[in-house]
């Protein structure tokens, strides 16, 4: 289907173009065998960024594109809809990237952002742990000052990135308990002591790894904390919310893929002497799954514009992850339901689309989470 | 709450306050009398004319507000959120106005528009049948032409304003059968044999008056046809759809009050000890209500803007009625729920809410209807 | 629609045809009529009694049917899908009479049972106080031994048959805080210092007064203490739990009365040239419908089974609660739509049924409180 | 948890506790692996077998258990609780019996009744083909009589047990179009020209092989039919219905196993500093979670009760299909949530369980096919 889009630039309409060349010609043909292998699709991401597409919503000083928040999540939405690890890749390694552009210091974002930016160096966020998934200001990697550097010690879960990351976002505690004594560390990859673990066997998403990272002894230099000592929770929590309105994003992008798919599908599967789609039964089941893709997509695009106003948005934004997750699980597992068995076999991508859409209501920030957030607000 | 809103002027925002003083003082204080009196607040529509807020998304050469459908949702969405029925009698209104609008013709328009702009002649649409609900093109009051004046008979049912409206656009028959023999007329109030009967017994909105409409040989003269004969068809969808919009944001600022209420009843009412909205089991559930009324409200408004474009709005209009009218309805019984008892006594406005959403789902065509329309443009 | 049913013997089954006799030719006809005025139909109730309907599953010895809850619960749904009120009045009575069954002395349930069983005597519960909803064990009116006597000062809320009952079940702090110091006590209603207050002003179910009740200064004498002292709470829940299966088949039975009218109007209801039911639009609804009717049922038969069998039933009853009467919601507010704007009208019973649907959620226990009794089962 | 049961007969729980034990010890340490090699156990389904457990609802004279479908309903559901494969397996097995068992001449129960119901002839149905799924009616695969055989031709699909299977029942055109012209015929899996394929590769149940069956004129004796020529649609939809009680069953067991083990994590799993299970906005979604598994089991046993009791049991062993494998939809998913994303990653078994529940919403009929069940029949 055609989605009605109000952009607010005729670059923002360039963007979306070529978004959408790129998705079709080097997401889409490669989605299904990367995932089936657990293919970590690098040369895409650098073709995203030699296109721009991997800085859009950060300064142009910096190599970004200098894009509103509206108009990075209409690119994800696209990319979503051809391949969900490459988005997912995209939205993670924005997150990384906001930690620095908001909370760097000048020789730091100088120093980094061109090339994570640029694509030339990929980031990862080091967050949760395995008893610290949801209370993230639990969490107990430690960092000892040393001299000039920090010690990190520990192990963190759920990286995204890990092993394929070139510069890896660490929060760890650099003194006390709780979200106050946390602090945001800047790894190279290739530091002695961090050490990514086999990824995880995944329902879906296969493509875009996610492991455990080892911290053993690892030192990283002083100058590499991000923000202030004990402030890394706010670091945190800030590159988070961006993070929540990438994720709404991307969830809108894989409920339209499906839902695209299952109303051809629809159109053309005849039974009983008709195509099913004249049958009000999936009718009315598309024209409900339309209707929540339309409201999901409307209360992304809405988050984004405030982030974008710079108003406060965390809250619009857990909303938008909440509903847009919840909307793409849905949508998915009613495509299967279209296409009866066949939506059951690998012939078709939809049972991939099922399994991959559980993980978005997962990440960053479990659907609960989102749900805490909104009602602390009230 | 403060609902975030990013209005596209500062005239905008001075409507939308202007908006909320007048529904504070002049709507809230009178809304729970006047529905159990079953009474019409003319006074208070004459007050909306005079603010200038009953014919925003019109003209300025008529009188109108010269607003985008965008501010004109919102403001509607404001007065719902004090009373219902008076936001619906705008929004009658404001579908009959669109009538003449875009179909009339100049000297119609330069005739009847300025006084129903500025609330001087409320307008009221006599569409339905008893046997032509959601099946319009089947409508069998017929008109027939006799000299200069069409000659009018049958009964019209579920008129909304009948018998306090000074105009009615009459969708009848002037030809065959089917949508292609339909005409629109403009007949005024005091035309010997249009008859408006006494109004329904509703379970809520009862301010707003909705009877049959008999017509008993009741002439309309043959320049009071708006658009072209057989094509009043096309009149009566073009003006439907805009409805809708209207719906929506009527179901969005009821919903927005019944969720109001519910949490500051949540935030003071103690039980085992401390207020109920710091339980999850209250809290979580109003965190749901609040994700579906910004998703209504997201929704609601990329109609409108599409609209405001002037690109295809009919498919998203039908979403937004869809999807904002089954939240309201949700909102409403889950916000009684909330209150628990006290909910379901008139003491409070919740229980009166709840019946009011109901009709939401039913007007402008129903739920199902939506779905037709949106499955039909798959 | 006939329900299919296994009824467990032939006498049960003459007692749901006399059910099904009275509930036809005695409850609908007064209905709607009754519930306009909101007139308590004692009446019917000494009706009820002397049919033997308002002692089904209490001892033979004392009066009462010797039947099985499982055929209790039919009967009461039967009831229900005739006049929702006197169900619930019927559930209420049958509350009261529980709590002397399982826990008076023999003395008191010679002296009370065989009146309230024939309907001579009915019972209202005093449970809840303003300040003490979903939590009983926090309830302040107080019951201070004087002599023979207990002395009560108080204000009792939400009383079903406040004014209109013979015996008060009043639930009243004897010492301490907390569940341990509630005691149970059996009071007539010309106790002098019993003061029912005027009905409340509700929604709907409004032919069964529900008001609050001050106790002031009000003597009831020791022997009528049912239960131990600081033993009421048990008394209270136990009641409550036979209750809560009781609402639950209430809620089955409104739910059926409002599908079959619901299924009635579909097959006469002709749009588009057809019966709406023969549109999968409305067929599936009203396929949803069914299924979900059908499982409240089974539901709540296999929780008055449970307690049948003597098993603990608790948390199935609270499970049968929860489903049955979110079931009766959901359809009562679909039947509304399915017939339209029809449905909105006091023309036809089911925006009747909408509002009493909604009672059901809050009594015997909030929904929520049955989540929390099921939770922490777990 | 405890599932609060009420068997018919002692010997109808020493069967469940049967049941219990293999599935403990012989399904569930093998459904992982298998799953994980596609690898259909064969061995398991002999021990079943042997146990008595693969002709439950049949008669003793022919080997069967003579047990009601209640009981065998719920040994089912006990079987899925490990692994669902194989209570899949049983559920086909069953349904291939009951063709013969119930439409079969006395000749044909004596031949093959017997093997059958001892696990040592395993059947299947070919019943659907890529171009008449739902529509089962209009099968195409066409089977001429030629002497003392037909010969049958034509492509199957969606069989189960395709290639593992010993007994085939063919549902072909032996005549005209429509429902009339169907037949049922019995053949042998080495019949030349019966051809299974290799299995489809699904999204779960790998276990369960599932293929197409293509036949290149194969011969079976015209004494294989089963049923007479030209009634075989009325045998498929006699096996199926039973075949739905089965699946629902199924589902419910699934669900079961999905909820105890999110159950039990929740109460192990801390954050914040409690169990999470403590947690309303954990312990209420648990709550829902277990009342809809209750109600389906309830709702699933009805449907078998009336089939015991000789009663038309159709259309709500529909309702038991539609309502019980949508509750097992949810659940799973809702069980992947609780764990978070321990749930996305496979050393957990609920992100296999949710592959699988999808499953349960596409056979024995999609549950859109359930809906026109159950909506045609009002």
């Amino acid at each position: 289907m055609t989605v009605p889009r109000l952009l607010p630039s005729a670059e923002a309409e360039d963007l979306l173009e070529l978004a959408r060349d790129i998705a079709d010609h080097e997401l889409a043909p490669r989605a299904a065998d990367f995932e089936a292998r657990a293919e970590f699709p690098g040369d895409v991401l650098r073709t995203l960024g030699k296109a721009g597409l991997l800085g859009l919503p950060y300064p142009e000083e910096y190599g970004g594109g200098g894009q509103p928040y509206e108009v990075y999540a209409q690119v994800l939405e696209v990319l979503a809809s051809r391949w969900l690890s490459v988005a997912e890749s995209v939205n993670v390694h924005t997150v990384a990237c906001r930690a620095l552009a908001a909370h760097g210091t000048p020789e730091q974002r100088r120093a980094f952002l061109p090339a994570m930016l640029d694509g030339l160096a990929l980031g990862a966020n080091c967050m949760s742990e395995a008893a610290a998934g949801s209370d993230v200001a639990a969490l107990a990697v430690r960092a000892v000052r040393d001299g000039d550097d920090y010690v990190v010690d520990g192990t963190k879960a759920w990286v995204t990135h890990a092993g394929v990351a070139d510069l890896y976002l660490v929060y760890c505690r650099t003194s006390g308990s709780g979200a106050r004594g946390i602090s945001c560390l800047l790894a190279d990859a290739g530091t002695p002591g961090l050490l990514p673990q086999p990824p995880e066997k995944k329902m879906g998403v296969a493509s875009s790894p996610t492991a455990q990272v080892v911290f053993d002894a690892a030192r990283v230099p002083a100058e590499r904390l991000v923000g202030r000592e004990g402030r890394g929770f706010l670091v945190a929590m800030d590159s988070v919310q961006g993070g929540r309105i990438g994720i709404a994003a991307c969830a809108v992008g894989l409920a339209q893929a499906a839902f695209d798919y299952a109303v051809r599908y629809a159109r053309n599967r005849v039974q009983f002497g008709q195509p099913i789609l004249s049958f009000q039964g999936v009718g009315f089941l598309l024209a409900d799954l339309a209707t929540q893709i339309a409201a999901a997509r409307a209360l992304t695009l809405a988050a984004a514009r405030l982030l974008d106003a710079g108003r406060p948005f965390a809250v619009e934004a857990a909303k938008a992850k909440l509903f847009a997750t919840d909307v793409a699980m849905r949508v998915t597992t009613e495509a299967v339901q279209v296409l009866g068995g066949h939506g059951y076999v690998t012939d078709h991508p939809v049972e991939r689309w099922m399994r991959e859409a559980k993980l978005l209501q997962l990440v960053e920030g479990t659907n609960q989470i989102q749900r805490v957030v909104i009602s602390q607000a009230l």
